[in-house]
């Protein structure tokens, strides 16, 4: 079983290469399944129906999110039908959606998990906790889990992919918007990377135009950030080669498509 | 000119790893210049006068720190007296120690400069005011200029890399103990990575014990955090390769020695 | 019944006021029960078993603590046995100790239960949940409960203090260690103040010697806080009055005690 | 020299506030001068012309601001036309407005000045360094000198505090929107409060709904903060007696008016 995950998918020119680029990962990697971060699709704030559909249409089977999932208004209205979307399990009661899902690929069945971590972002419920919760009732079903944790610092990420390390087929981190290369097959059987990385502008920072960020850095003022729009773009991905039977991880390799790292087929 | 710099050493296991595998780096690359960040070198918390003296036996030029330079009492006895020695530039008046050097490489000078961020790290003087101060300061003297940003947040580091891209020869992140794989060349001739990572403990959360961390994570007590000194080590480095005339660089390469990533000569 | 809450108590010099001041203060205004925040009773960082003893002879029922409850290390040897201390309630689990406890005074009990916010401060458990469940487990033994909500931020204090108004007989806000002047009986019968202050050093920051605290703001070097002890004194304290029957709050009072505020009876 | 500061004005039920009960402090005072800090005043975020306006008419002299400053974003074209207007001075380079203020009073001059703090809120320029600058700015022109330190932490607040007594007639903390009951004249002349408090609404939370800022800490979700327009209301102040030789306070009074705290004249 093989799964392809792409990092957080950066507003229209991250959508673009999800739409250039996944056929071509599909014929290149045959994946079984396919997971996007949607929490920037939508300029770079949040998601919307029409994305989340499209995302499907073009091969995906699960959309996860994290501390971006409210952004878009709309999102509170098609949420409970988007059977197929993730937000961070561990989002406090009172959040609508759902943070495990269950996607049944040719009569197996795979969990796909969405935590996010709480140093230097809000409070919400611990997911170190949650995970356990999730994986008990996952276990249930398969042995394959997907987990995708949505945080900011490396310790925390790290600390989750030790705890469920022999545990869940692969952690994948996502939110910093930088693939890191630290990718690893743990030692109990977990694929492991701290960051996926970001899917969009490339000549930006984080999907944001470079100059916008700057000036807030140097200023404090209140710029408003805006996706990126006229640059080159890349693709951040992983993918996973997990044992059907034991739920263990295989292989793992990192995917970069951008002008520095030319995509073969 | 080609430069070598090694990402935070930590405790005995990091510097165990830079023992051995230094001068093998060497004789592999010839770099004409070698760099350590050493905040983490003594038990994982800032240096001494001691393993600062055997990084510089060992073939080291000069040594960065970070946000762990004050740890060890003894460098406010030994500080200004290592020449080699630099402390995030940044750092506010009344602190001991430089944050830039000019080292001469066979009748070449190369400026190196030490910076640390602010987002979510205490708040210090504005990183990208001093760099243009600093900046200025090395133009006088030499057009290669290597700046090692101390910083957790990976768009502070990608605001800084964009905005002295053309600038300096080279901006390497350190902090997040956590090798990125966004190394690049920037449009106009700056070497850039995010994050440089981590040598010392292979199988620990950012050199530490994991046992210990996930704990902390899990119940917020007190948890000493000690370096893993039993555990497989590894090695992140990376190497820039700097035209000496315009000062811009040509190539960089990154480098990692684990168990996952065996060593070849 | 009146409850006599006493602000966190810093050091020696806090100490010393209590030992002085608490007779007078009973004296003066007879309460049926003190409560005593002794988190930073110990040089400023955490409590002993002794000085834990000296409390409850001085004439305290209670002990509650904050973000500093494990500073020193022996309390993890003697909370157990420390039957009227009590620590944050949310603090999560593997924590020792205990967030709520029942004293019986004259045959009535009340029941008093410490609470930790999480903003700006560590990601511990749901204050607002964890509340819930703690009044719910006191209503069936007494409508007598005080609660000691230790939080930085005035937003979330206040927030619990709508949030359980008419729930609990009073709500004293504590870690700030600087008294508001917002003392008052919200519309549904709970006492309230954003924070009852501190007891210790007059002319110091929040208890610490004040040179060290501006030079620690000027430099961010590591500088050591030590508890000023050899200037003026204060206490700060809150006196609730409640009505048995209902447990709702009938009158509340602030206490200051400093030269600019002299004791009279 | 009496001077008259009145807390962070929260929307139309603060400015209602003002616009009745300045008059009635006027008479029952006598101020020689008003300061008004406006940071909320235009529905909790930012400032309007037509408020800043009728502020002045209403009999302030002068405005501070704080974090919220650029919350309008029409500041940005009637700033530099307002004279009486200053936002934290230490906002960095590139910030528009300015930070001091010299008014005359009957012959005699008046320095306010405002500034920012960094625990907690962004990371702007050192408050420390620049209250050096500004206060000798002031020196030249007058001893009378009133500064509004808009900041978190009580820390910080104390420590300024501190670092400038017996250099400035007044510091008064704005910002958490709760006055304290710490207000004093420090040992070398100055007078000192935490925190004035806030005007506006009385059952709220900072000035906002309390049940919006509940269900945010509940449940981290979105929630805008809207200003409580039905409720009862309040205004929080200061009013400090300043020797016009030597710029040393002389008094120090707070003032709150609300249902608890009924005006008398
Ligand atoms: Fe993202
Ligand atoms: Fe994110
Ligand atoms: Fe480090
Ligand atoms: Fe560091
Ligand atoms: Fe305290
Ligand atoms: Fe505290
Ligand atoms: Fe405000
Ligand atoms: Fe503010």
């Amino acid at each position: 079983m093989k799964i392809l995950f792409i990092g957080d998918v950066v507003g229209s020119p991250g959508r673009d290469m999800v739409q250039e680029y996944l056929p071509k990962l599909k014929e290149k990697y045959r994946p079984n399944m396919t997971i996007i971060n949607g929490e920037n699709a939508a300029s770079g704030k949040g998601i919307t129906e029409k994305i989340y559909k499209q995302f499907l249409e073009w091969g995906a089977q699960v959309i996860t999110m994290g501390n971006h999932t409210w952004d878009k208004k709309e999102i509170f209205e098609f949420m409970d039908d988007a059977k197929n979307m993730i937000r961070p399990a561990n989002f406090p009661e009172g959040n609508p959606g759902k943070g495990i899902v269950f996607i049944n690929i040719n009569g197996v069945e795979v969990a796909v998990i969405n935590l996010q971590g709480r140093t230097f972002l809000p409070p919400i419920d611990d997911p170190f906790q949650k995970v356990d919760e999730l994986i008990e009732e996952a276990k249930k079903r398969t042995n394959i889990i997907f987990l995708d944790f949505h945080a900011e610092a490396t310790s925390e990420k790290q600390a989750m992919g030790w705890y469920v390390d022999g545990r869940v087929s692969a952690i994948v981190g996502t939110h910093t918007h930088t693939q890191t290369a630290d990718d690893r097959i743990l030692p109990n059987g977990t694929a492991y990377i701290t960051d996926v990385g970001m899917t969009g502008p490339y000549d930006s920072i984080l999907g944001v135009e470079r100059e916008l960020v700057i000036k807030r850095f140097k200023t404090n003022l209140p710029i408003r950030f805006d996706v990126d729009k006229n640059g080159r773009t890349q693709l951040n991905g992983l993918l996973v080669t997990i044992d059907v039977k034991t739920g263990n991880a295989k292989a793992v390799e990192r995917i970069i498509i951008n002008d520095d790292h030319i995509f073969f087929h």
